[in-house]
């Protein structure tokens, strides 16, 4: 991985690689207001759950130096900003959990009444360890999924679960990352994912970028390739999981996992920890971003129905990949003993 | 439906809707060669397995007239004429079919001795008859399948299988035109069926056009408007299908079928006559044609494996509507009886 998809500049503002121009243009955007940051995560320059955490906590951290420098870093500033924040995008649990984190760091920094700069230096603190703890729950996820993949396996994966959706070298493509070190010489087929085309775009770039062998398909040939024998696992990404093991992922995941089922193939699902909701039972009670017509090429006037996640039941999912573990079902039972 | 996507031009040169400028422009092209036939075929100017037989019977006649007029409509122009408009796509069975017949009523015209115009004018009375049979197997698929269509039901279909498809009012939307008409209340759902999005481009402009509610969707958004209980039938078309009941069709279809049968919802298949081959066995035996790259926005230097269409196995469809009558399984019986 030889880019940085996140990063500070010098002046404590966030450094962060626009995902909408890739793969054609490299196009680095400096974000210092929170407004700048929900433009961003909003129209998806930046996304993968984990990474719009990561962001999220960047970009308050980033807004608090700058209030501060005014004099404006109250409690009131923090709640209003954060709840903003929260309010971006629905469905991932890792920008909400992040903003909290952040938001009871600055209460108590705030609390102390050692100043504003004091508190910001407090926000900036905490989103460097969420940074650098995603980075190494990616290279757990990665160490402890890497046995699943067999010498020489073709993988196939769904949007992008990779460096550019998290802090470090990704969750589904951790577990790439990982094997391809070991030397297993795998091969990876990356769905083109519609609408937003982030197989296509960000997961075939990233993985070309590191050396691992790829190649593109549209999403609807992934039976073919299954019924080929061409493809010997899936791993995906998660934007949620619910306690039962239910899993809210991109709009596509749930097919995929249908048509793993339906050919014998193992489907997995890496993700971190901080993206199991406890507090959701299962995959109906986790919201579902509906996104707007303009993503699809469709006549004027013409209707769309366009859910930009899905949910797959627990029972077509054969393990799930945490930093903390790899969970099997019964996943209500496994699931609450990664948190013991 | 308010347009024609074929016709004869005054002079006798074909007219043809560009399909690949829909549904933003409505342009049409003159053809009057073999190689601007050929060209119109390879870039899916005019697509759908019978509309093409349809057009390239028509191209054949266009050109054929010009020939005579030169004096140049010999046995062995008709024949490489004949082989080259055969080659331009490799699936369908209706070009093939299509051009043996032009072929056929050419040579025995030749062979009469009366002349290249007489030769001509006969070419142009088999691809009128093509023509003019595909629409009335078109209206005889509508009639014989609205009654799979409920009340009030929602029909996800593929691709497009529709007027646009044919020289009449399709297959698989001819049933649901005729289900219209019959003023059943149906809704339809189009999956953009990438690459080329003939669903979203294709179908919804001319359900639209004709009154019938639609609304699309990314093609891996199905299985999710499936588990919601959203879909209540899937009707796609076919572009070859086997003595066995398997189909060859749009990338996608057999992804669809698989998701229809994981969720309990019938999938149906409609086509005419001349799309089943009875020389082919099974879907083993279909030649599926690998398109390029180009139609998925991949990073530079990605390989992409782009087949055009899939083989949906005879186990997963419920039922097959010909123009001569619907057929369930088994097929291998069922089909040959549609023959005898």
């Amino acid at each position: 991985m030889n880019f940085r998809q996140i990063d500070w500049t010098p002046d404590g503002a966030v450094r962060l690689l626009d995902q909408t121009r890739l793969p054609g243009e490299e196009v680095f955007l400096e974000l210092r207001t929170i407004a700048e940051m929900i433009e961003a995560i909003r129209a998806l320059r930046v996304r993968g759950a984990p990474l719009i955490g990561v962001a999220a906590a960047m970009g308050l951290a980033a807004a608090a130096r700058d209030a501060a420098a005014r004099g404006e870093l109250t409690a009131e500033w923090l709640h209003r900003r954060a709840s903003e924040l929260q309010a971006a995008r629905p469905t991932a649990v890792n920008l909400s959990w992040a903003v909290d984190r952040m938001r009871r760091v600055g209460e108590q920094a705030l609390a102390r009444n050692s100043g504003g700069d004091a508190a910001a230096a407090a926000l900036r603190g905490e989103a460097d360890r969420i940074w650098e703890e995603d980075a190494a729950m990616c290279r757990a996820i990665g160490e402890l999924g890497a046995p699943l993949v067999p010498e020489g396996a073709t993988v196939l994966t769904h949007c992008n679960a990779g460096a550019l959706a998290t802090g470090g070298i990704g969750s589904a493509l951790g577990i790439v990352y990982v094997a391809h070190q070991q030397g297993k010489g795998l091969a990876v087929v990356s769905c083109e994912t519609r609408p937003l085309n982030q197989g296509a775009r960000l997961t075939t770039w990233e993985l070309t970028r590191s050396g691992v062998p790829c190649r593109a398909i549209v999403d609807s040939a992934a039976a073919s390739l299954m019924a080929r024998g061409e493809i010997d696992l899936v791993i995906t990404g998660a934007d949620r999981i619910a306690a039962n093991g239910d899993v809210a992922n991109k709009i596509g995941t749930y097919a995929l996992a249908v048509r793993a089922r339906h050919h014998g193939i193992p489907f997995y699902v890496a993700a971190p920890c901080s993206t199991i909701d406890l507090a959701t039972p299962d995959g109906g009670a986790i919201p579902i971003e509906e996104r707007s017509a303009d993503e699809v090429a469709v006549a004027p006037g013409v209707p769309v129905s366009n859910p930009a996640f899905d949910v797959t039941p627990a029972a077509l999912v054969d393990a799930i990949v945490t930093d903390r573990g790899v969970v099997r079902p019964p996943y209500a039972e496994t699931i609450r003993g990664l948190f013991e």
